[in-house]
């Protein structure tokens, strides 16, 4: 064993780690990725022909304590394709159709599970994005994270039509918001999620409350980030307009919806318009926080609000069900200042 | 006080820092970039009308422990410079001009110090670099990162024309191997450095060890890792055809010119070509490292190696010159199977 290994950096495993990985990974690509594993930095080609102006949409993002949840449940997976899925999230909203990914897994040791379990749910959700899975580093850092601990971030790039970017300049009073439906907690809220069921109600991950019919705590909570990106896709096929689009993340309903709002409009939403998943109601009342509260921290449901004509509502929501997703018109668009009420 | 800041997420705080960075960012920025701060992504066009088949080239890296010396030293604006830097790096070997850039910022709690210190270093380095800094996301993960500790990792995209892509299928049995001098360290190595400065030798970061010639070890630790993108372009201007290049970051002289060799190449390094700064003299010494691994794990005072015709080594060496860059003829290319001998 060298010194360097003695530091805490393995460069003998991390070799062996990545040489699994052209296998993992072969079928995360898509047409215009010319990368390989080993270079300095991944490839892909800049060339649309059928777009008059294209312009890429850059995000980079993480997953968040849910990753907490992971290393305890030992599932590592799931955080993988949480992680590509938030970032398609992202940029789809935005109107743009990703691209290339990348990775970047924090590490205080490196725990060859933990890596193969990550990046094989990165390359999964990959995979069913037809998104390239383009480069990614895996850096050991002793002294900086926790024994077990990690990081993961990503980096997603998609590309737009300049004219059809969605910046929600176009939405106006009158238009419907349609939300659709998440799965859980998607990425967001996992350090209250976690204050108040773990050290405050001293559950545990294998739990099974009442409340969630079944399943366990760390089941649900694990449940993966759900990607919109592709009916998004499917509502620009069909010719739908859309105004403007939230994604519901840090922040909630007020911060990922006023964002986006023109200065002369206001939104408001009717939280008894859809179901709140229970995940939710066992969190609220096991923590005593209130309605206000909740909705500023967590998605409580809604995973993506979608601005539009109230006359487009109808297909949409066909659209939606012949995609396996739920939707639900949860609101409309007023005169105002950009808040955002919920009533 | 909410309940999520009682958890250990701060959102006001989040907010109230990001305003100030519409004006921290005004420089950071190049023609092509649209993004504005606040939006999902950041957006950049992909137009490159000078170009016959444009291939977008992108890394993902972070500055290793590198960070725990600046949190020590409570000198952030270094190690954001050295993010951009050394991203920069990673796709100029590649034969790309840098585009845009994103950072991640991983916190336990957001120090408002940290934040303004790092992201004042990226928008310094990024203008320095004509890069657009795009986006960024800020993570508040309690429980993960060491109170005061962070991660900070980033994303480059640059472009390339794709028969400029600089692979290293160019390089032959014949060509020179010139290094452009390090700033020191750069952003490798640093958990071995630590365990022998640190833990083993008992130094502090104040300490001025004779053969730092009057500096002390914290401020030679946080040099800034060299950027040699402009260096790279200036040499495409001038028409000079490179055959590789190698960014000798983790890994070092080893795994990062190997990775580049044609299969029936190999590489002859000088290792008394060049002067090694102090600060590896002193590690070697302090820690009894053998020579073959502080080649392993340090760049030894060669931050980038360029393969190159030998007819074309004085025009570059001069040209190195008028860049303030030292420039050394560090060895040669010859037949062999991706070695790479120290001699």
């Amino acid at each position: 064993m060298d010194l360097y290994a003695k530091s805490g950096v393995n460069l003998q495993l991390a070799r062996r780690m990545k040489a699994g990985l052209p296998a993992l990974l072969r079928r995360a690509t898509r047409p215009g990725a010319l990368g390989r594993v080993g270079a300095f930095g991944g490839l892909f080609r800049a060339s649309f022909p059928k777009m008059r102006d294209p312009v890429l949409v850059a995000s980079m993002d993480g997953v968040g304590t849910k990753l907490r949840v992971a290393v305890e449940m030992r599932r590592y997976e799931t955080v993988g394709q949480d992680l590509v899925n938030h970032c398609c999230n992202d940029i789809a909203v935005m109107g743009a159709e990703p691209l290339f990914f990348l990775d970047y897994l924090g590490t205080g040791k490196l725990e060859p599970a933990a890596f193969r379990g990550v990046l094989a749910g990165l390359a999964k959700a990959c995979a069913e994005a037809r998104v390239a899975l383009l480069g990614g580093e895996t850096a050991q850092m002793p002294g900086i994270y926790r024994q077990g601990d990690f990081d993961l971030v990503g980096t997603i790039v998609g590309v737009v039509e300049r004219k059809a970017i969605l910046d929600g300049s176009r939405i106006r009073s009158g238009d419907a918001i349609v939300g659709l439906a998440s799965t859980g907690l998607h990425t967001n809220g996992y350090s209250l999620a976690r204050d108040i069921l773990f050290r405050r109600n001293k559950l545990r991950l294998s739990a099974r409350p009442r409340e969630l019919g079944g399943a366990t705590l760390g089941e649900t909570l694990l449940r993966v980030h759900r990607n919109y990106s592709p009916f998004l896709a499917a509502l620009r096929r069909m010719g739908i307009l859309l105004h403007g689009a939230s994604h519901i993340t840090g922040g909630g309903f007020e911060e990922n919806i006023s964002r986006i709002l023109p200065a002369r409009c206001a939104a408001v939403v009717r939280r008894d318009a859809w179901p709140v998943p229970p995940i939710f109601d066992l969190i609220r009342r096991r923590g005593d926080v209130s309605a206000a509260e909740m909705h500023r921290v967590f998605n409580m449901g809604v995973g993506l609000a979608l601005f539009l004509s109230s006359s487009a509502v109808p297909s949409v929501l066909r659209a939606a069900r012949r995609h396996g997703l739920r939707a639900f018109c949860i609101g409309e668009v007023v005169a105002g200042r950009r808040a955002v009420r919920l009533v």
